[in-house]
């Protein structure tokens, strides 16, 4: 992880053992913050999520004081797996093997009869660090979880807020299982040189733009680089009137919580991913004056990426599931009071990303399979691919961050053994 | 495993790694004796069952001295396995590739064209370690079978005899696949705790006071308890009569064959295992003269239980399919001349153990689930939960007795190599 | 693998482990020359085969100057697969990601936007070794692949060549999986020993004498053999009117090229591989003047066998997919002007070796299952087995080979490390 190449891929193992798959939930799915759901999930007390990383399994739930909670999803008596659903709505939680009963707060009110001496209070839920920013859930599985996460949850705070995401609700969410290495569908999120091609219907709003730097526009790409230019302008004015930020915010490596967010303009009618830009949802989010917002653009390393437009949010987080296979869970969120085939069409809300993500799953699918075969070599990045770079910088620090720290525990656990 | 927490569970690797696996089936599987089948699936000469253990495959054939006998499943020419049906009948066993030609006894009768000097005796099959107890067929893959076998089977075949298992043939055999670590299953089924919740057919005749210490019932199962002890009289009288012995041995742990015998009543109306308690058999096994005797049940280390009542037997045994996966076989035995349909119904003979079986079967997989979890630790037995704690100590001294083995062996090898 | 018993199988590990596996592949697979395809399943500029070997992907693919080529199917950019179907037509090599274009004989032509300095012509495809023998198309993964291969090449292409392979075209392909150890697959291969029992419609042409020596036939195979000897006279006669070479070459170890041929008489009409030996196609291969030439076979280590005879030609390859799993490949050739219906009918010209290649298989699942047992031992093989003998010779031969360059390499690398 030393003698990585800057530009070019990473070497094959690191897309393909199972030694870094492991490396990987150890040093990056369980040591910095992951984006996990949106609150809107579990809008009510005793609503709940589960969350698999790795081998883990967490419950995230709303207690009766309306705060959020995670706690891990094992029995502190025979280790059961306590909520098996992947959500739903409890008054307490409750162990189907031996009713061990938790409350949502994570306390043991109940355990049968137990030998004298027997201290429930020793046997709460194992509690996992969680954080909600804006209506979007964190957590985080390490005992000591980076610190530079309240900072940008400070500065990404004011961006998201006018989006109301406390007043939305779950329109849709569907679950992609995808045949090839997380990192590999981190890297085809994080640049659009595929999308031209590969992606018909998110062309038809996603200016063929994305990652070119000014200078380098290709010649066939400058009428659509002028449309570009003037529904940034238009978006311009409408953010002002607003009080939107737009400025780009880039910060993928260099830090624990890497992130990236920018408000930019869509092509078409510029307002929503929909076949023809318009908005998808009649109800539009917050104390929003007009449609006409384009995207809101987010990135967290390491797993999730986010559209906030004026009428609806969509996020995406993955999970790698193994070396070779990887969950994209992609969930639209519309205005709470926004009424089902009245206000918004689930198909018309969905399609555009629903397909971008099937298309992307193919070609991830190939590069994963590719990469598989001894003669694979790294490539160099292209121009526009400069986020990949950013994502492997990250991810080598990470990996690198993670060894000290183990370097360091081992040290001080006896220097010479 | 010098360092386990007595009165806790065992650390996650015992159930979840690869290498326990491996060990659990050298050190324990084919290290100890195993219930394979009941004599009464192979009634006649011929007639044999073959079993997997690990990576092994046993052949169990009654030869024509209607002598239960064991083989490796694995012809000496090039290697095939011999028999591939779960069980059937044959005259001799005869290789389908190249048909060498075994008799039930396992030697080599005929091979086709060799070379001079082929000396047919040097290739009988190997043969496996086998013992038949009233009724019950054991084997023993180790070289040197522990030696305390004959003694357990002087001890529990009075038990046993009287229910005249040979004189039994098969009404029912189901195979279930559960998706936990065979220790799990074990676990699961040495206690009671969660059969009040889990278990409502099961619970119709299963008194919810098994398990704990007479002075330990909770209040709420007093009544059951008063009912317990009424039967406990009746039961006492009726096998008195019929010279069964009733008294419980219990030495599950502390020498390599560990078991536990108990004949203790059945609620409902005390007969059998069925959902109000009456016999499901109207032909009674032996000379017994009422079906009224409760339950003999029989607790055999590490893979089987069994169940003895007047009018039937039930047989359980498990095999390791895995780390995750352990199949559980269950064995109706009625009287040889009791006629389905007429003496006895197979749905209501069979149906609470099999719907047991199945509650018992998700359970232990919410279980496996949980413990895979990085987050769960080891967690106290309940009271009720002692004979878990007896089997986890005769699971460590396994363990230990094969190391302390192999060590002598490796030692004996060469002494600094 | 220095301590194998001569005349004996091999013990379990060299069929069963991951290890072995690996090692096949790199020692053996990615280190001979392969057969991978009949040259007349690439008829024309653009057509290809992709065989995947291991974790190696490889495109053979027709040139525009009709020259066959060999590529590694994986993208320069980021490693893509590029052709995913197993063969097809292109014009170019277009890697659907990001449309990086090569020509059929490897060389980048378009990669999109790039940085200044970036170079093409350091992005070829990287490229496989390939020779094309009478028709027959191998490759190597070596980067020095061995040199006896031009030797063996010559003394095969006289007997290959009359039956004129460039003008055939391709009647069936069937792919079967097996769930062996592609070792066993081979082995089962080298003797006919089970043919009489295990197959009914092969040996309706396939003498049961084979393997044995004139001395060792059996009493009842005493007919067989002098209708073989009848059928050998007819078949010296009618090779030496059409100038075919019949003698045996049987180099099968002691080189790397193992390889064997022999052209040999067939039972009943002596004609074809069918139900009665009669010509499955009308079409007379090349310039011969009659269906009676019996077959040309040959077999090449470690992957290959090849029967010849007038009317149509099939060749078998096998690849492992796994320690437990083999591809074996057939395919079918006849004359490039037989009409499908008229001259031939698919079904007579496959069914004997459709069904004889399906026996084969249940039987080497047998074998794979029962040498999984750890209570195998290596038998011995029978003297109309000794091609078996020569296999194991060969792979051993291959593995020390292969440990003593890697030994060389490794010394190479700076001694001591």
């Amino acid at each position: 992880m030393d003698e990585r190449r800057p530009g070019y891929c990473l070497e094959a193992p690191f897309y393909l053992s199972d030694e870094f798959y492991r490396r990987d939930i150890d040093a990056v799915f369980a040591a910095t913050w992951i984006f996990a759901a949106a609150a809107a999930e579990v809008p009510e007390p005793g609503d709940f999520v589960t969350i698999d990383i790795g081998d883990y399994s967490v419950i995230i739930i709303r207690d009766d004081d309306e705060e959020i909670r995670a706690h891990h999803n094992v029995c502190r008596h025979r280790g059961a797996r306590l909520l098996s659903e992947t959500n739903g709505s409890v008054g307490n939680i409750v162990c189907s093997y031996h009713q061990w009963t938790y409350s949502p707060e994570g306390d043991l009110m109940s355990a049968g009869v137990q030998a004298p001496g027997f201290d429930r209070t020793c046997f709460s839920l194992r509690s996992v660090n969680v954080r909600v920013v804006a209506g979007l859930v964190f957590i985080c599985l390490a005992h000591n979880p980076p610190e530079d996460f309240a900072e940008v949850a400070q500065r990404i705070s004011p961006y998201i807020q006018p989006h109301a995401l406390n007043k939305t609700k779950v329109a849709a969410q569907v679950d992609l299982i995808e045949h090839a290495n997380w990192k590999l569908v981190m890297e085809n999120n994080r640049e659009c040189y595929h999308c031209e091609a590969g992606h018909p219907e998110l062309t038809c709003t996603f200016f063929p733009t994305y990652g070119y730097a000014p200078d380098e526009i290709p010649k066939r790409l400058k009428p659509a680089y002028q449309r570009y230019l003037d529904a940034e302008e238009r978006l311009r004015v409408n953010s002002e009137r607003n009080n939107l930020p737009t400025q780009l915010i880039a910060e993928l490596s260099g830090r624990a919580t890497g992130f990236r967010i920018e408000r930019a303009a869509l092509d078409g009618k510029g307002e929503s991913y929909t076949m023809d830009g318009g908005a998808a949802s009649a109800k539009l989010l917050g104390e929003l004056d007009t449609p006409e917002l384009g995207r809101l653009s987010m990135h967290t390393q390491p797993n999730a990426w986010f559209h906030f437009m004026g009428d609806h949010a969509v996020t995406f987080s993955l999970i790698p599931l193994g070396p070779d296979t990887t969950r994209v869970r992609s969930t639209w969120l519309v205005h709470e009071d926004a009424v089902e085939g009245v206000d918004y069409d689930v198909e018309n809300l969905t399609t555009v990303w629903v397909k971008t993500n099937e298309q992307d799953a193919a070609l991830c699918a190939k590069a994963h399979r590719g990469i598989s075969s001894p003669a694979y070599v790294p490539g160099p990045y292209a121009p526009t691919e400069s986020d990949l770079e950013e994502f492997c910088t990250w991810y080598i620090e990470r990996l690198q961050a993670h060894r000290a720290q183990t370097d360091v525990q081992q040290a001080g656990q006896g220097g010479q053994s």
